[in-house]
């Protein structure tokens, strides 16, 4: 027996491997899109995105009259197993290949058709009784169901991935802003030494962060709860029943729990994604929170000894390969360099987003990979940040009280008391004569030494969490 | 008598010129931040946001009791003539200066000292009796006062010009995709042809991209309703008053009309400008949209007699030097440069908002600067676009019929009576014959002559506007 | 016998797979950095690289009296085997690690160590007698090596895959443009007619920016040549003979057939690196030129009917699930998409290169992963496009001569002879009557038919290649 | 007398104000393009380019023959007065008009003609003698002419405020890092303390930086050297004489200095611009070093109290409307503000030129536009950041010596003596019980008081400049 079978379509014979349920179009893709094959080919979420859809369409078409039950009951039941997972392996192509996504269309329609074929003891490739266009794709095009699937993995993706993510954590922060209300230090604006907050104060400041980009990510969502489906192959819905689009829609929702509807202009849910866009623009100010909170982590553990040295992180594994002893700050860097690779996966949704003509914009699959793309590594990172760095934060108690006594931006507090000018005066003599504020606020003759302590209290300078 | 009077700040004495309200702090900016001096001084929203907030930080300063009416009262005063715009030539200032914007602050506190003390027959240069930093900027740090003007000036930007300007063009394409809807044109996908469209149905999808942009960019608003102010220097609120901030935050909102409020966590306000960011991606959607609208035009308008031609644009100008009687699309052009421009602009504001570090991020001006130049430069341009292009589309109707009577992707029509297969047979042997549909459906014979002309009904496969 | 074998670092214990090459901090980073591993483990031109480095420099180590031959032979022998690709699969490493790529320098010293002591038939993981620091290490840093091989595995995959695929296609379209030397077509500036050209001329231009990108991207790899090795851990070579860098150039050099040489500023070499954003610039221009390419092809393809068809492409598969018979440029939209995914892997490059502080760059890994990245599907792109689409590009004549024949433009031919103004009028005359432009000119009365037919001669007006 | 004058195109009459020299084409565009008018007018730069192409192209077709010596000598000497910036209000045109700079292009023959039309006595507005299409344009189009001053302007402006900025900077550098040569200092890798280096390596690392930016930068010029004029509208060179494009180059090259040819493929020249984005990409480059070199700057000069404290910098101003005395690192401020906006700059052409069609890309006057303004403010703010900033870098001595001597790095030197692994116990023995490392090492037994004393010499570990 052979290794393969001949398959046809309209522009010929394929020959197809025997044993795959993928089809003459599938394997027409592969042969002609050998483009970054080892990076990538769709993962888990699309794939279930097309069994979500493909389900939810056979439904909705006997629902609507438009397919007997003897053909919807079967496509959904094998739709069902592509959601499960059972033939991930039978979804072989990648990224780079018709710009509508219309190739990974029909490697679902092929293996749906297939497998329900093999269901219903039929022959594999036959098309019969189960057809790939005719009825799997009923009522549908690609320029439809492959933005359709982009909204299903996309939310999918954001709400089981990554917002938890985000949440575990602010909460996190939020935990240990409350511990260290009481840990005053300096603050820094400019690198330079400042007026005096307390480490709570700093932590709620990332919790704020964070919690503000997973409102923003949530409701970026709001634009991709609107499906494309029922527009078919222009936005006109030429060959759907009027009710397709709204009838798939919920299914939709009632198979993820997400409430997705029917897009109200399909015409420009298929010519454009800017929903997308704004998804991933979403993303990219959590990228830009997550830098600047890694950033601000490290460098307060930056030392151990000539740095600022305020924080203790964990040690997770020796820092240098040469150097004996030395611990970095590990998680916090590749945290920043997720954060540089969404900027740069943002890029690639956004300009893609911008380049669609006519009917049809033809950088799906890009757009779609990046957004992904964003979505898992920013959740990895904030996870694996979160284990292995956040959680274990610690004040360098001695460090942080030393930096503090030396701070002379506690001179602000005497601005009420003497003006801006006179204590400009004063800390200017300390830094330049090397003086202790105290010291230098005495010896200038401007205030006496009880009220400068009366005035000057590091703790009373720092006020509450929220002001 | 001299042009030049000697002022004196901690730093020592700055010779600034006579007649300049301005004082020793913009001169040392002036003169020690030489860069892009012609195309980066602040603008009137900027000056017009310092204003308003110095009139509110003194009339709250007052109702608090922090400061006394006869200096908050002429303070108020002089700010109003800066929001009326009487002194934008003391604001001599650029974007590169400090990063956090404090000598544009200390340029506002200065002026308005100085013209407050004008005001109340007293000395310019003084400081008497209204000081700059005690008076004008108390309870205020750059800190918190440069980040709350960024977001008035941004807000009132984007509601007096840009939501305008949208919905005027939104407008337009609203008014003729209702005049359009019979106009029965080729769908294209792919740059092919595909099924039919209808003119209205076009447009519809242009008016739907603009208006989810307007709605993404009114929600983008929301981050930015949140005020720094009440923060001063390091977002403790230190030597401000518990209420300031709030109080504040409520005159700016009775002064512009837009629901400014308290930002809740002041240490992320002044640390990090996330709601610009997501704003600015906002702005780049609607680039993004307009890219695709521009494009749609002047590909359908291209020819007059070798492209698609199937619209006529407005003929504004010569379009050549060499070539005589050229028209070209111009008003596109000017605006998908635009589209270029604001995607820059934006990377500028996302790159500046993630390198924020401990209490201050200090890439405010730039980020102010490219958001305000995004906004203006879309309003200006999606206006002129309007007036000079937009309203003035027509359909070329010869021209829209003729391609249509050619569009092979009519076949689609059949695919319910006779199946995807068949369906493509004939479409690939009028493609590869040369033949009209028609006539290679007739010769395939699958199908009669009167089957064809009932099935294939252009007009009917564009169904309504919305699906 | 257990599967697991306890390894032992600065830190503590660790369990290793007993089956395993890779030590304790390989598996540390493997449990410590779970983030994206499905996408973004290293591949084999990094594993190559580090094999070619660490021979390099155990020869270098000898060659210096640094160590013994005893032991760099085998560490030689060891790392011969890693060149060859026979232990890939012990580099389980993924980008998002440590940002110095420690962790990887550690994976390839574990491994090289322990396969030599396998061929000496020690025990693995006992470090004896080849130590992973000591011995194979020796005189190196992650901080040398790590980059020395950013710059090998780069300069490798820009030679061996991407520069023969961009000449490969640079070569179809010079060839293509000496057989279509003769056909003369309608020129297009602002998508709207223009006066003519020959498809040779515009092939050239293809090919030319092709061949130029080739000479940036050639160009670029000049500063990849400068390697870090030497630098050790700073860049002052502690630890390292003086002549290390040099001698381990050379051997890299020889090994490899490309030119590199030690880096006159190791301080600059590893705590920036600009020749490899220098690098991605150049990987933009390609991409750039790219997008142009693609988007001519596929315009000029537009149709088949109702678009410009002045060009057929291949037929490589069916274009729709749901419109039978479509054809669609696909190799020109997996080709843009690379494109836009090239711009944002760039964009990363660029972004993480900004971001060194003081001794070190600690964005090595992704800076490095998405330049590879870029490569790759650049050299895949451009061939599958060359392929399948590129190569079967012919001329549709029919449809060339006749929007030749419509072209107005044709009219700029008469500015010599009757000046621009005049010429102007005729051209708007027919575009505005419908006229043949020969009918306007006559009817105008300002030139007779000889005169008209004498000097509008489109052939003519092409002129040759290159100006 | 009418303020107004009536000039004629061949779209009909334009009321043109009486005393301009501009006539109706840059009317219209004044009157169809008001997008960005504050900040978009071109400058200096481009007027002279457009005045230095003029008069080459009047003398090369004089040359040629192509115009009468009494018409090609009054074109020359009016552009000589463009060149000379004595009609520099007669350009108020923007960027963000027809994408091919054919405005601006009419612009400069306008002025011209009507220039050259005043010096001979003749009527303004009459193109008599002087008509700007048919003489001054004579030989061109927009389509070559605006590439060729976009090269003309750029190459100018580079060599002219960037490359000396840049140098002046470096020099400044490799100065400082010759007087600092035997300052030893703690070494930073991942923000954590490692071996020591010199500060003049640290200063040498940036002045590599900076030069080899320089080199990058000098080499893109190599491209634009190359210029488009002879190939008029689409690249055939339709109306000039063969000889035209290498004639004007060669006068273009005589009149700046720098070594212009004429482009050897024109289609490539005038639908694409490679060059420039590659030049813009060098910008990037450039802007790269600068980020790193002045947040370096920042962080060594951090505290004053509290941060690394290493180096002191000028203070230029009052830092802080708030906090009196507080000094910042305002010029790292500004310069990296500005390396922020060229990174948006960068963007916008690299996005601008992938986006040709056909034989034009219409993204020209942004591209320009923005590559200019990075040049500007990068050679401002070099400048400013040198002046106010690099000049007065001081070690901060004191500091500098206290936190090497608490540096546990030192550990290094012992690797060659004990091995990595005893040496990593010595270390994390001393960070943990905040030991001195000789104290850690003596306690740990491994060696003696006399070995730690022979082997640590932190001067000793720095070596030369360059490895």
């Amino acid at each position: 027996m052979s290794d393969k079978r001949i398959e046809h379509d309209a522009l010929g014979d394929v020959e197809v491997p025997a044993k795959r349920l993928w089809g003459a179009q599938t394997q027409r893709s592969l042969e002609n899109f050998r483009i970054g094959r080892d990076r990538y080919v769709w993962g888990r979420d699309v794939i279930r995105g097309f069994g979500i859809l493909k389900k939810a369409c056979a439904l909705a078409n006997q629902a609507l009259g438009q397919l007997p039950e003897e053909k919807a009951k079967p496509i959904a039941a094998a739709a069902q197993e592509v959601i499960d997972g059972q033939w991930d392996d039978e979804f072989p192509l990648v990224v780079f290949q018709t710009g509508s996504g219309t190739q990974s269309n029909m490697n679902a329609n092929e293996v749906i058709s297939n497998r329900a074929i093999q269901m219903l003891g039929g022959v594999v490739g036959s098309k019969k009784p189960i057809h790939p266009n005719d009825d799997v794709n009923h009522s549908q095009s690609s320029n439809d169901t492959f933005p359709t699937v982009m909204h299903i993995a996309a939310v999918e993706a954001v709400a089981d991935k990554l917002l938890p993510a985000i949440e575990r954590l602010a909460d996190v922060f939020k935990a240990k802003s409350l511990v260290y209300g009481g840990v005053v230090m300096t603050g820094r604006t400019h690198l330079q030494d400042a007026t005096p907050v307390t480490l709570g104060q700093v932590m709620s400041g990332w919790q704020s962060q964070l919690e503000h980009a997973a409102d923003l990510i949530r409701t970026s969502l709001g634009g991709l709860y609107e499906l494309a489906i029922g527009g078919t192959a222009v936005g006109t819905g030429l060959n759907a029943h009027p009710n397709f689009g709204a009838t798939v829609a919920a299914f939709v929702a009632e198979e993820t729990g997400h409430p997705f509807i029917s897009a109200p202009n399909k015409f420009a849910a298929l010519s454009a994604h800017d929903a997308l866009v704004s998804a991933s623009g979403a993303l990219r100010v959590l990228a830009g929170a997550a830098m600047k909170i890694a950033n601000d982590v490290r460098w307060y553990a930056s030392g151990p000894r000539t740095g600022i040295g305020e924080l203790h992180i964990p040690e997770n594994e020796p820092g240098s390969s040469i150097m004996p002893g030395k611990i970095n700050p590990t998680q916090c860097e590749a945290l920043t360099m997720v954060v540089v690779q969404v900027f740069g996966n943002d890029h690639a949704v956004a300009f893609g987003g911008s380049q669609g003509n006519f009917q049809l914009n033809v950088f799906k699959p890009v757009m779609l990979s990046n957004y992904l793309d964003s979505v898992y590594i920013l959740a990895d990172a904030l996870d694996s940040f979160r284990l292995h760095c956040a959680a274990g934060i610690q004040p360098a108690l001695d460090r942080i009280e030393e930096n503090l006594a030396r701070n002379l931006m506690l001179v602000t507090a005497l601005n009420p008391h003497i003006g801006y000018s006179k204590s400009a005066e004063i800390a200017l003599k300390a830094h330049r004569e090397g003086l202790t504020l105290r010291q230098a606020a005495l010896e200038s003759g401007i205030l006496t030494q009880t009220q400068f302590d009366e005035w000057v209290k590091p703790q009373a300078m720092t006020g509450p969490l929220a002001v």
